[in-house]
Order: structure tokens, then sequence, then C-alpha cells
């Protein structure tokens, strides 16, 4: 239970309300109820706030005469977020190591653990404090995982992999498979550039499920502190994902792709290899980024500024009209020729 | 051994034919031979059914004078589907629960299970009846699994997952890693809004190898009865996917999208955000779904009806031509500017 | 240590400098110095060997007057990528067999294995010589997997699946699952088209982290000799992939596209079902192959020609100008109507 006079000062809102009003979780706007605490997220919500049965309506503007007591925030979104850490995000207590767990040479294990059954660490690696390995996780030789650190069930980790503190890497995630790289001989057999190189993921990186984060050729690959990758991404050898930069499911980084930071990057996005993508860039959905993006650019198609995408696009979908009128044009002046589109 | 007789009923075709005849297993064309069953799926197996040494082939019109026994179907694909079933889908005899299986605190078992080593179950989950287990499957806790539901080695599955009866879910599939939503700070810093919802399949389901299956922001993830996902696609948060929608490998659904009852989701498509696809439409390979689609739409490139996409990118291909034709027409009336395209 | 005399012969490089010099290592160009062999990549570097500290710099040409020991290549990407593997691919000494192997009745294993911790196999499967075996590697009945072949953590595979000698399967990759097959019946329920097939790897592939390759519907899916596959990438039922082709992460192959020799499928590209791409073909990012591809062809966009595609794809970007042309001309000739994209 959190007091109302507590909660807005944690969550840093204006309470206009009562402060003594008790919330003990966050709940959707619709169905919200007492002793829940909501978020107007659509117009919608603001305009109904009368019919809301939450505690508490986290929103942008106070609004005189409602009926309910209001958390008022300038990031409505960003204090609703961090309501819900503070409601939900339970401190996990130790559960302590497994008995079967399978451990290499000269590794050592931190404080206060949580290593369920069936986890395999190789030899020379460091396990921090208050790290959770569960079920099926692999660690190799000579990796390093920091503080609080938590590794979803069957998540793979190559040797010397470095993973910083508070890193959240969800299941079937690899880290530290080798780059793609070969070269053809001389009768055309594809002979492996070997990969010497390992993986960097900073502090309060999140790595969604089954995404795969392959070692640098030489040197590494980088995700900086913060960054947030959604499932299913490919980051190549040698990319380097700039801090707090978000990254939504299915995209793919080419060898050498450097993304700035406070970047978001859209699904299903691939860019080519060592081109770099500025700070507080947007690469929307589908996009390809074929050369280099300045900072602050919003990019879709294949490497477009994106508004000048939209309106390609907005013609795009009328070609047919458009040859229509060119042939109507031609026709008028005589002039003969292929009409293009069986439109002749 | 089953008799053309009885085997002509199981799969609701006609035959024309010897009902004695037997057949034991299902073949393609080229090679079926004695005692198996085929299916003429294209005109050119309608044509040559003489050379077939098959004992029975599927086909959809009787062929007067046939050497060979006949069952006819109005789909053929579908009874040849039956047939395989019939004649291949042995049941499986349960192998029983191996020693080794690790299981938490108020967690119940069905009975004539298949739990292969290695298996992880959390607390209070529930395993139905005739389950398998293969080694590598990690379940967590709060759980339920229905009754002849697989798992196939190394399948995830995250806390307070609902998973139907006869569901198939392949390797290295995961169900219920957390939603992606983040919101940047007053810093740019990415705080997490941490999801408390989960995930439901219903009955009938079958989830692709590496698939990713996010928990709800709040409430749940739908899978629908009979929904099918072929491998490596991304379902984010608070998606449902329709009663028998088939999807295609590689596409990726952002959070709250919702796809109706028997949609055919082509490879590598992807959608935005609380977007709508109605039922019984079709969203060709590589489409971007970035607004609401209605039934029984067929939809193609960004967003385009897919004929008039067709149209479009028909047009598309012919652009150098067409900007050729409209600087003759320039040049002609004396308009100057530059050409594009280099064509000047 | 290599003497360079040694190297030069070993990598069918040519010498200019001392033969007695010795190398340890390989290194990127920027970080090479003594014992360091390594390679100028880019002109920069050519333009620069005189600043180099390595003791020996793979080139293309000679340089009159170098002061390093230059190792000249016709192709010094492959005399590199040889020299990388020579310094730096160390034999693996057997680790031998974890006394946890669950091994299935009827396995035979061969002699010198690194088989981790936690690995299950099932019955009547051959393991080779020299084969690791990562932990959390599930290989099921009747499988093969020949001599120094490399299974990664939490790879799985399915029954029947033949892989060969010197494979190297990244961790999370899926070999084997079903093909994805269903036929809608009378009330549009999903029937499941069994899939009987079995997968082959030949010698010398290798399979990126998480890729999911799918069982044959009958007969068997192939990659041929020396295929190499990147991450993620979808493989469906029934495809062959030629030898030596290499394919860039997040590809998929619907099923039974067959793929020729020597070819580059680039990252996040697609193909219909059945498509065909001969030999020597290139296939560029996000390309989608909707018919089949002559040998030798480079295609982009929706099955174009790669450089149509780049000239239409350069007009596309100038559609709002071309727009505005068009109705400017329209308007000098008294054409009313609607003009495309709001510039009437």
């Amino acid at each position: 239970m959190y007091k109302l006079g507590q909660l807005s000062q944690a969550i840093a809102a204006h309470l206009v309300g009562d402060p003594n009003a008790e919330v003990e979780r966050a709940s959707p706007f619709d169905a919200a109820g007492e002793h829940d605490v909501t978020f107007a997220a659509i117009p919608a919500y603001v305009e109904n706030l009368d019919q809301s049965r939450a505690t508490a309506v986290i929103v942008k503007q106070a609004q005189p005469g409602a009926c309910t007591n209001l958390l008022v925030a300038a990031n409505p979104k960003l204090a609703f977020a961090r309501a819900v850490l503070l409601l939900h995000d339970r401190a996990r207590s130790p559960r302590g190591v497994s008995p079967d767990l399978t451990i290499g040479e000269g590794t050592s294990l931190g404080t206060d653990l949580s290593i369920f059954p069936r986890v395999t660490i190789g030899r020379n690696s460091k396990i921090g404090n208050r790290v959770t390995l569960y079920p099926g996780v692999t660690i190799g030789d000579g990796c390093h995982i920091g503080d609080d650190t938590i590794l979803y069930p069957n998540v793979s980790v190559y040797d010397n992999s470095m993973i910083g503190s508070r890193v959240i890497i969800h299941s079937g995630a690899v880290i530290g498979s080798d780059g793609f790289s070969f070269v053809p001989d001389e009768q055309g057999r594809q002979v492996k550039l070997l990969h010497l190189g390992w993986v960097i993921i900073e502090d309060d990186c999140e790595v969604g499920a089954n995404c795969s984060i392959d070692r640098g050729g030489f040197g590494a690959t980088v995700l900086r502190r913060g960054a947030k990758l959604d499932n299913l991404i490919q980051v190549g050898h040698n990319c380097e994902v700039g801090e707090d930069t978000v990254i939504a499911a299915l995209a793919g980084f080419s060898g050498g792709t450097r993304v700035g930071r406070n970047c978001v990057v859209a699904g299903q996005v691939g860019t080519n290899q060592h081109t770099s993508i500025g700070d507080g860039s947007v690469i929307t959905g589908q996009a390809g980024v074929t050369k280099s993006v300045k900072p602050g650019a919003i990019i879709g198609g294949m490497s477009q500024d994106y508004s000048q995408w939209r309106k390609s696009h907005a013609i795009f979908k009328r070609l047919p009209e458009i040859a229509v009128r060119l042939r109507r044009i031609e026709r008028m002046m005589g002039l003969g020729g292929r009409g293009p589109g069986g439109v002749q």
C-alpha cells in the first residue's frame, strides 16, 4: 500500500486530491477500481475521468471538479511506468544456488544468487551478486555477469562475453555467436574468417527473446548502457548500439553498423554493413538503411527522409492514374509509343 | 493397412475402384507405388494418372478409364491431409516421467505423460494428461498445460502462461517474455513499463520454432483456438490472433495488434501497434500493415489493396520510361527544368 | 609462431621482406604491432602502410619501398582469412564425454568426443568422431552427426536429421521442426498436413544462431556442402540450398524454394513457394523473390533486375516532382481532373 502523498512524490507528480488515500496496484483505465492507480492514456479516457472508479488517475493536466484523485505529471506515461515499478516490482528474494549447478574451474560466484537447476557455467567466469540464472542457461568460459542481472531460461552465452549490471536477457537469446564472414577461395569454396572478438553488454540493457548478438571479428560488439532490444533481433559482428536506443522486433544490423544514442529503430529494419545511424534518429518500420543517417533524421523506405518517402509513396499509390494521364497527353500531342501498364 | 473402402469413408472421398485394395502409407506422386495413396497435386499429375503405380490417387474429378483406383474429393488436398494423418499419425505410447524431472511445490501432473530428461517445471503449475515435454523444456510458476499438448526441446514458458489442449510448440519458442515498452525519462534514460499480464494459447494451436510470444502489459496476449504460427514469428504484448488464422515465418505483430479469424498472413509481414486485421483477410508477403484492414481484404505493399498495389508496382517497374516520356513532352512544349533520373 | 617464409607459402602469398621474421597472431590494421600480421582492407590503409607497426601486412600489390614486410596476394582477404585460421584455429583437445549424458538405446558414439554436461541424445543415432556437443544440445532418434561437427549450446535436432562432417551449428538453431502446411476443412478449421520427411545438412555447412530448418513433407530439406547461413534464418520444408551459397540474417525461404550454388542472399530476403534461384545469383537486401531467378542474376525490390530496380527507385524518390510537372502540362493543355498528391 502506498499513500497518494508518498506515491506522488515518488513518481514526481502533483497530487490534486487526498494525500491519505491508498493505492496498492496499477491497472488499465477500463478495469481500475478501488486502491488502483491508472493512467488516462488517450483523450477518451481524459473525457471520462468521472466514470473511473480508480483511486487515482495520472493525467497531464488538472481537470477542475474531477471526482477522483488526480496525479498531474508532465509525462503521464513516465509517471505511470514509475508507479507500476513501485507497486509491482517486488524485490526478488534469492533462491540460492541449485546443487546441480555445473561450474568450471576458476569461476567465482557472488552472493544472494538465484541459480535454478540445469545451469552450466564454464571456466574462469565471474558471476556478480544477486544474479538470477534460470534453467537451461549456459555461460561459457571467461565471461562476466554483473550484479542484479537476470538471464531467463535457455539463454546461451559464448566464451568471453562481458555482461553488465541490471541487464535482462530473455529466453533463447544468444550472446557471442560467430560473426558471419566468409571469403570464397579459388574454387568458390567459402573459407571462414575466424572471429576472435567478444560481446560487451553494458549496464541496464535488455535483450529480447531469441535475439542473436554476434561477437566481434576483432574487438567487441557493444550494446551501450541502457540499450533495449525487442525480440528476434540480429546484431552482427562489431556493431555498436548507443545508450538508451530502443530497437523493435526482427530488426537486423549488418556487421559494423553503428547506431547512436536515443535512437528508435522500428521493426524489421535492416542496415547495410558499416553504416552509421546518428544520435536521436528514428528509422521507421521495414526501412532499409543503405547509407549513413544524420543525427535526428527520420528515415523511411530505402534510406529516404521519411516525410519525402511518404510523399513519394502517396504518388506511388496513384501511379496507374498517372500513367493514364501521361498517355492522354501523348495522344493529344500525337505521340506514339507503348503506354505503360496496359493502359494504351 | 487400410482398405480403400474404409479409407474413402474416413477421408470423405468417393471411391472409383476396388474397395478391398489396401494402402499402408501416403507418398508423393512421383514416388508412390504399391500400397501407397497419393495425390495429383498439379495438372501434370492428373494427365499422367496412368503412369502412377500408386494403389490409389486422390483427384478432384473422376477420370474415365483410369487404370488405378481413384479417390474423388471436392478438396483433394484436404482429403490427402486426412489420409496422411490416418496412415501416419501413430498414437504416442507414453514414455512416462523421467526420474530427473525438476518440479516445484504445488505442481500437479496428469496421467500417461511423456516427460523426457532435463525438464524443469516451477511451482503451482498444472500439467494435463498425455502431455509430451521434450528435453530442455522449462515451464515457470502458475502455468497450465492442457491435455495432449507437445512441447519440443528447449521451449521456454514463463510464469502464468495458459496453454490449451492439443497444442504443439516447436523448439526454441518462447512463451510469455516481457512486452517491449519503455518510456524515456527527463534525462532520456529508458524506464521499463513493467508488464504484468500473461499469455493464453487456446486449444489446437501450433507455434513454430523460435517464435516469441510476449505476455500482455495488463491482461493477456491470446492465440485463439486453432491459430497456426510458422517459425520465427514475433507476437507483441496484448496481441490477439484469431481462430484458424495461419501466419508464415518472420512475421511480426506490434503490441496490441488484433488479427481476425481465418486470416492468412504471409512471411515477413509487419504491423503497426493497435492495428486490426479483419476476419478472412490476406496479408501478402513483406507487406506492412500501418492501418486497420477490413474483413476479407487482400493487402500488399504498405497497407494497399493488393490488386491496386500490383498495378502501382507494374508502373513502378517502368518509371524510368515514364520519366523519359514526360521529359519529351516538356521539351516539345518548351518547358525547362531538370529532368529526373539523369534523363535530361 | 610462424616465420613469414612459412606463412607466405601456407596462405599462397608472395613475400616481399624478411622470411625469418615471426608472427604469432592476426590483428586489425589499426591495432597491429610486433609479431602481428594484418590486412590493408581499404585504400586508406594501403596509403598508410608505413605507419603500420605490424610485422607483416597482406596487400594486393607490392608497394616499392614499404618499410614493413608485405605479403602480396591476388585476394588479400582470402589470404588473411587463411592466416587467421593458421594462427588462431587451435586444435580442440577432446574434453571427453560428460558422465551425465542421457543417451537412448542403439546410439553409438565415436572417439575423441567433447560432450559437455546436460546433453540428450535419443535412440539409434550415430555420433561421429571428434564431435563437440555443448550443454543443452538435444538430438532426437535416428540422427547422424558427422566427424568434427560442433553443436553449440541449446541446439535442438529433431528425429532423423542427417548432419555431415565439419558442420557448425550455433546456439538456439532448430533442425527438423515440422514444415508449415495446413488445409482448411469444410468448417474452416485448419487440418495439419503431417510432414514425414527429414533434414540433410551436408559437410562443411554452417548454421547461425536461432535459425530454423524445417523437415521435408516427404523427402528432405537439404543444405548442400559448404552452404553458410547467418542467424535467424527460416528454411521451409523441402527447400534446397546450394553448395557454398551464403545467406544473411533474417532471410526466409518458403517451402520448396531451390537456391543454387555460390549464390549470395542478403538479409531479410523472402521467397515465394517453389521458386528457384539460379547458380551464382545475388539477391539484395529485403528483396522479395516472387518468381524464379536466372543464374547469375542480381535481384532487387520485388523480383526486379537490380539495376532496373535502382533506376525505378531513383525516380520513385522524385515522384512528387513528377506529379507536379505532369499537372503543369495538363494545365497548359487545358486538361482538368484531380491532380495527385495535393498538387492541384
